[in-house]
């Protein structure tokens, strides 16, 4: 009789499991119409798509450390202020400087021909004349890896290794793993430049930039990404005999640049110091002009905020904006952000970072304190109008705020669909029209939602369960 | 009386011309059976795709004039040789030479920027540091044409007209007039450069090359074209104010540079003088590897050709495969072709070419003579299980073969679906993926159907109707 006993007491564990699950937090009245008007008000608004637009077309590309970064800031620091944001400022850092100025990868033999390549983002040059060499394929990352140095030596290595793609952006992680590792792994075994298919999931003649790893402003090794139709043509020239190619990548690097976050605020009332964040980041890749990356994430963030601080009454919590620096060449706005704020991170009830494009939000991700679950609940039920399904308890946060979400703070990942991210990500079609404004708006009336139930409920996304009372009898 | 005898004689016409315009030509059961058996293997034929395939890789771009093209040329006589075709040749002519070096497009005031651009064929070069200068902006070639000088003069002006996405292709005449009028109208004006809105329709920042109006090597000014993505970028910033851009263009040319016709034959038995002429062009613009435009073209007469000569008996008249070079750059093979065999051209019974990418067909266009109409009809007929419908008999014939329609040689048009072909057609992304391979399939049944059906038969295409006899009671 043992097993059924166990049965009967997994179930009603399970029971209790299903019920807590169940469990919502009750939102004041007032409050879940003034939620719900503000998502209304999205539905309409103007403020978000202007500031990537203005932001894309009179800026352009914000390169980490560059003078256009620095652009961006004044202007960011000009429109926040036009916009009736408090506190405005900016947090300034150096960075260390890469940029490209050229490169040019081309088959040599047998049958002479240019490829379309950009350089990864803190690729080492090649001599001035560039490199060339036979071609050695590998179909992962993992392959180079395990090759022994006389197949890559005096080579030139192509990692042949597909991005799939997916709402969630999950197939983008491997393909990273190919973009930092490559050069390493090929400069350690006496090769002299490492190609890969880009990372990104379009079939156009466009290939996708991104930070390799890397010590400083330069890494290992020459690298470069090929596109997608240019890695299938290498590869049917290789299945036909030997092929040749060179490669030429000439940049310029600085040790010191600057950069910095730009913070606004909507300063609270009664709950004033406490923090809810929401970031983005200004920087961009220098191919396109940000707009999906990260543009819409700044627009989104600055529309919701703005639709709060145009509200009869201010927000009980402080909404602070941070517009970060440098993400794309190592998260260094998030590491100054932390530096500066680290006494602090005590006073941040809440963060959250629109850091993937502009399709629309689909679930409702956090990392809440276990008893803070039904405050989850409570939102994404408020979400449902706009498509949003519950999330789970997982979520890391994006790549800036990702440092805080390891330090305690709690966050909400309001996950976009990204399947067509990826076609336009660190290429240089990442431009404005490639934002759907609906889709955009969605975002807004999201964050705007959550965001202001997290003001003026003053709940606690921290809180934990009680520790359970033994019993006494 | 009068009026309504006149109204019975147009309905007694009109119902003559209908039942006329339903005439069709009675085709023997052997040739019919065969020419479905041509269809049947074109379905799973890999010759044709494979042609374009290896063209593309095994080549790659074909630039009129230059050593890729020659190699093109030798590529297809060694190719078509393994193929078993006959009298394999190349009639060669010389053309004027222009290639690029290097195109740049920057925005300089208010906001620095570089603009992706792409020189048009036959630009003339800038001087080696450029011009710079504010830009006017015109919504189409007609504007610019009718503005005063003092609205053009130091100025750099941009057209920023839209292609129209068609079946039909027709939208891309209007694309064609601002490609080849803009640098002239300019330059006339006392303009410093054009800039076009790219010809071409996708959504993507890959501008659309293509020949400009021109006499020799180089045309009357510096002209590019700007993607779809930055001409929305420039007429964003011009909104907002004046704006200044630096256009540098440097070009390579030459007064003469080989090209040539690349010939093979089918030869035909009893009617061997008599021509079936099937074109596709063998040059490429320089961005891309040339597949639909126009290594498809190729893959598709070649393979079609092919399907023919593996029929247990060879056909009555000759099948002739002409491989033009030289087409994209002032269509100097098919002139080459008029001269060469002028005197030839009544042996010439039908033409026809692909040129249109590698879509479904989906009408049958003729220029038949009108007693011919018939044979349009019976052919269109045993098309029909291919999703091809009737078409008019205003066909031009292909660019190359435009020459010989206007001669009066008998032409076939398939009408291929092009609704995508200006995405892709003289950019970057005209690469060997972008064929569908079933599409392209169909179109190799179809020209395989109807060139053996006009071989066979021995109809004369030419055909006009018997004079009318005139009545002698």
């Amino acid at each position: 009789m043992f097993k059924p006993v166990m049965t009967a007491a997994v179930a009603v564990g399970c029971l209790a499991h299903v019920a807590l699950a169940q469990e919502v937090a009750e939102l004041d009245d007032t409050i879940e119409a003034t939620a719900k008007a503000l998502i209304e008000a999205a539905r309409v608004d103007e403020v978000g798509l202007t500031f990537v637009e203005d932001l894309t077309t009179e800026v352009g590309q914000r390169l980490a450390g560059s003078e256009a970064e620095q652009r961006a800031r004044d202007w960011s620091v000009a429109e926040l202020n036009e916009l009736g944001f408090d506190a405005v400022r900016v947090e300034a850092f150096d960075i260390p400087f890469w940029s490209r100025k050229s490169e040019a990868v081309a088959v040599l033999t047998p049958s002479p021909q240019e490829l379309v390549a950009t350089a990864l983002g803190g690729s080492a040059a090649t001599p001035k004349d560039g490199v060339s060499g036979p071609v050695v394929r590998f179909e992962s990352l993992a392959d180079l890896q395990s090759a022994p140095v006389s197949k890559v030596d005096g080579k030139i290595v192509f990692i042949d290794e597909y991005t799939i793609k997916t709402m969630d952006g999950s197939g983008y992680g491997m393909g990273v793993r190919k973009r930092s590792g490559c050069a390493k792994a090929t400069s350690d075994k006496g090769g002299l430049a490492c190609l890969i298919r880009s990372v990104g999931t379009q079939p156009h003649r466009m290939p996708h930039t991104g930070i390799m790893a890397r010590d400083g402003a330069e890494g290992d090794g020459p690298v470069a990404a090929i596109s997608g139709p240019d890695a299938d043509q290498l590869t049917r020239l290789l299945a036909r005999g030997p092929v040749t190619v060179s490669v030429n990548i000439q940049t310029e690097i600085k040790t010191n640049a600057p950069s910095g976050n730009v913070i606004a605020e909507v300063t609270g009332t009664d709950l004033r110091d406490e923090i809810v964040l929401l970031g983005c980041h200004l920087d961009s890749w220098d191919l396109g002009t940000g707009a999906l990356d990260d543009g819409a994430g700044c627009g989104i963030v600055v529309g919701a905020a703005k639709l709060i601080a145009e509200l009869p009454e201010r927000p009980r919590r402080t909404i602070r904006v941070v517009l970060y620096g440098a993400e794309e060449v190592g998260l260094f706005g998030a590491t100054a952000y932390a530096r500066e704020h680290g006494d602090d991170l005590d006073k941040h009830v809440l963060a959250s970072e629109s850091d993937f494009g502009a399709g629309p939000i689909w679930r409702f991700q956090t990392r809440f304190g276990e008893a803070a679950l039904p405050y989850a609940r409570t939102i994404q039920n408020l979400l449902i109008p706009l498509g949003v399904t519950p999330g789970d308890n997982r979520a890391r946060g994006g790549p800036d705020i990702g440092i805080l979400a390891r330090s305690g703070v709690p966050v909400v990942t309001p996950g976009q669909n990204g399947i067509d991210y990826f076609d336009y990500h660190h290429t240089p079609d990442d431009t404005f029209d490639k934002i759907d404004p609906d889709e955009f708006r969605q975002n807004v009336a999201v964050y705007a939602a959550f965001a202001y139930v997290a003001t003026e409920t003053g709940w606690d996304f921290r809180k934990q369960p009680e520790p359970e009372t033994v019993g006494t009898e």
